[in-house]
């Protein structure tokens, strides 16, 4: 970094200047509502012009939200990542260590995005996020092992997956109480006992439940 | 009915008018997103001019949404309504039971309300339904005879009635399946599952429990 370098002025690639715009975007919706944030916000987070903003985003905030959003998701998405390989719940942990990294790197953004009753909420960004959570849930069938989970399967792995939302909206809430590691702890037992319930009226889930229970011993 | 009455000329007073308009709006919300409910159709449905529901609702659409979600918000909060008495998990079947006819008689308004995207969310109807949640949680520590839930007992509330809320919308989302009684007992033995996870790592948690569990004995 020499006093001579201009960073705003540096020659970027298309592909480039939208992910620093995007990432600016990102950074501002982290700590603010959508609706408090601007196009000037973001010009002058990324060291731009509003004119380039616009160029690159032609349809304005709505269409930036939409791509910060989507950008957001692709990142979650990979949150889930894990190899199919040892025990279950350490690979549950795993993976809800870095979601909730995610929870907290983002907080404010965080909650905007799935709290909706945001200006610039429509069906396209709902649809973003409920396309996050079908992504957790088809992750946690491959991991359990289930091809054709039955509804009452299905009912338990969507409902636990909202609460993880929910605990996660709360504990930013809470000021991030009680701390990252108890609450990755209780999520994961929260996962059991909810299928355990279910598994007294329902074959497939009590099998699942079985794999857990057997699952430290092999 | 004879052929000479003629209902819609019937002189209403300004609060059945106003009751009659809300009821008809929220029949029409129960079946169609908001955002595809007009002015007319309320009109139409509740036998008036379109001139009247604006002399009522001058806001609009808006203004109407509004009062259809506070009429239903405060028809919600009834369901709540338990003498505080008698053994805690029957008192809490039978809101549960009032509180699953209430989203099975609205279905699409009910999954409208709830799940935001709609053209006319605004910060103000999201805490009309945030206050109905903070209603629910209140009443369950009042049950639970707590005066000050601590952090890990809110969590574990609140939560469960995200989920409470979540497996509603989903039940709907399923025709309907399974069966209603079953859902409601499910709810109910995940309410002490997710309890007595907590109770491992909160004393107040584990109080609550063991009051349960001694419940059916007294």
């Amino acid at each position: 970094m020499t006093p001579s370098a201009t960073p705003a002025y540096r020659r970027l690639s298309v592909e480039e200047r939208r992910s620093q715009l995007l990432d600016a975007a990102l950074t501002l919706f982290a700590h603010r509502a959508p609706e408090d944030v601007s196009l000037d916000d973001v010009a002058e987070a990324a060291g731009v012009s509003r004119p380039l903003v616009y160029r690159y985003f032609p349809g304005g905030k709505q269409q930036l939200y939409e791509a910060a959003l989507r950008s957001a998701a692709e990142e979650l998405r990979h949150c889930f990542d894990e190899p199919l390989q040892g025990p279950l719940l350490p690979r549950l942990s795993r993976a809800l260590d870095r979601y909730l990294g995610f929870v907290d790197e983002h907080d404010t953004g965080f909650s905007a995005l799935l709290q909706g009753g945001s200006v610039v909420e429509t069906s396209r960004t709902t649809a973003i996020v409920d396309g996050v959570r079908r992504a957790a849930a088809e992750h946690i069938y491959r991991h359990l092992g289930v091809s054709g989970p039955g509804p009452r399967l299905r009912m338990t792995v969507r409902t636990w997956i909202t609460a993880v939302e929910a605990a996660s909206l709360i504990w930013l809430d809470e000021d991030k109480q009680p701390p990252v590691e108890e609450l990755r702890d209780w999520l994961v037992e929260q996962f059991v006992a909810v299928l355990t319930v279910t598994a007294s009226r329902d074959p497939q889930t009590a099998a699942v439940v079985g794999a857990l229970a057997g699952d430290g011993r092999d």
